[in-house]
């Protein structure tokens, strides 16, 4: 009896024509069925934003043996939503999101399309990573991730994460890594996050901007300190917001 | 010597215009000076969505001693970063998403663009909470929500918070309160979210519905079971998303 191949869902924030999801196609298509349901176009920062109140509409791209491809009209996580729903074939074995163009490590997690195709899948109760690489360029070698996509997929599809968790992995710029390392999310913080120009009748209008600031930038546990040393930032990502500890010395009786 | 009023940011996800923000506003301004940056429409669902590629526009809609009121293009993440970094006339002692119009409780906090205010608050470095009503109506009653609403705030301007860290906290929809009641997120999960139509021309299009579906029914310490009960939900959130547990169990040497 012939075993069935792994069926994989895959979504970005970049858009489905994106090189990043394209390269991830095509080196997971050898292993897996695939489903793409990405957006039409790109959805940097994103974040978990759905769309509630615009009808969404979805296209068939691309079908081949073992690959289709849809464009979704909504976001990161509405793609998800949708395929879950509506397009996928049989339960998936695991849902990924990327490979984005660009760091999603430390607070960018928060703001990112990518994690929100985790995020959500996550949520739904599959396996969910998310793949990222620190380079905005449309023109990113992501030939130095090949193996590590693919071990690291074999991982997911073969070990159980517990609930409401997912995988936030980060690739740093280098043409070859020193290892990986299992990371916490650094404390960071974006500043100078507004360009004011002025619009030909006189308005103010404001591109949102910024640098990215260290607030710990003395710690070696970090995904932030993982990649600036050239190692792959693995951040292992809880759902479950509750702040534990905080919850425990919390107390509203007098309220 | 006169001692300064606090200084309040307060944002959105249902638009400057919403009878929530406007009851907050109401509620506080005799404690506070406010300033409201808010989004020009309604962004519901808009989670931590960010604007990196449109350019944003803010107006003066309303001033007043003690208010001012601006509308802004973006989303309410986008909101409070336009606010902090170019209209605040010092720096807020809270920041404050709200009142919502709808339950933001359980994994709704993900996709809530009214807890993106209050996650943006809090990874500036801000105190930050946001309220929401579990009531979807325009005609919302707000009344019963007065007094928690002022003693929360107070609690806020009067005791930190760890860093990385917000409050969720729902109102339940009834006409008085049984008491707060400190909770940690319930695990639920959304489920037939998608409704298909038939365009005029023939293709299908989807609206995104859904039903909440309770993962842990018989918990009584999550703010589901608190709202369910007639308890105010107070959710500590945790914006260090970093799955400790997980995170001390995997290792990828090996890779």
């Amino acid at each position: 009896m012939q075993e069935e191949r792994p069926y994989i869902l895959i979504s970005n924030d970049d858009g489905y024509t994106a090189p990043g999801i394209n390269y991830l196609i095509d080196t997971l298509m050898p292993m897996a069925d695939i489903i793409v349901v990405a957006p039409d176009s790109p959805r940097s920062g994103a974040g978990c934003c759905i769309t509630p109140n615009v009808p969404l509409t979805c296209k068939l791209m691309h079908r081949e043996p073992g690959l289709e491809v849809y464009a979704c009209s909504g976001t990161p996580v509405d793609c998800v939503k949708v395929a879950l729903n509506r397009f996928v074939r049989r339960r998936p074995d695991l849902i990924i999101g990327g490979i984005n163009h660009g760091d999603n490590s430390s607070v960018n997690a928060h703001y990112s399309g990518t994690m929100g195709v985790a995020t959500e899948g996550a949520l739904q109760g599959y396996r969910s990573i998310a793949f990222s690489l620190c380079n905005h360029s449309l023109r990113a070698d992501f030939t130095p991730l090949h193996d590590y996509l693919l071990k690291f997929t074999e991982y997911a599809l073969t070990n159980e994460l517990p609930p409401f968790s997912c995988l936030n992995i980060n690739f740093p710029l280098c043409e070859s890594f020193k290892g990986v390392r299992v990371c916490r999310m650094a404390h960071s913080r974006w500043q100078n996050e507004l360009e004011e120009r002025e619009h030909p009748h006189g308005r103010p209008y404001f591109w949102l901007v910024g640098d990215c600031a260290e607030l710990e930038p003395e710690a070696t546990d970090t995904d932030r300190w993982a990649l600036a040393n050239g190692y792959v930032a693995v951040t292992p990502v809880n759902l479950d917001l509750t702040h534990y500890g905080l919850r425990d010395k919390l107390n509203f009786d007098a309220l």
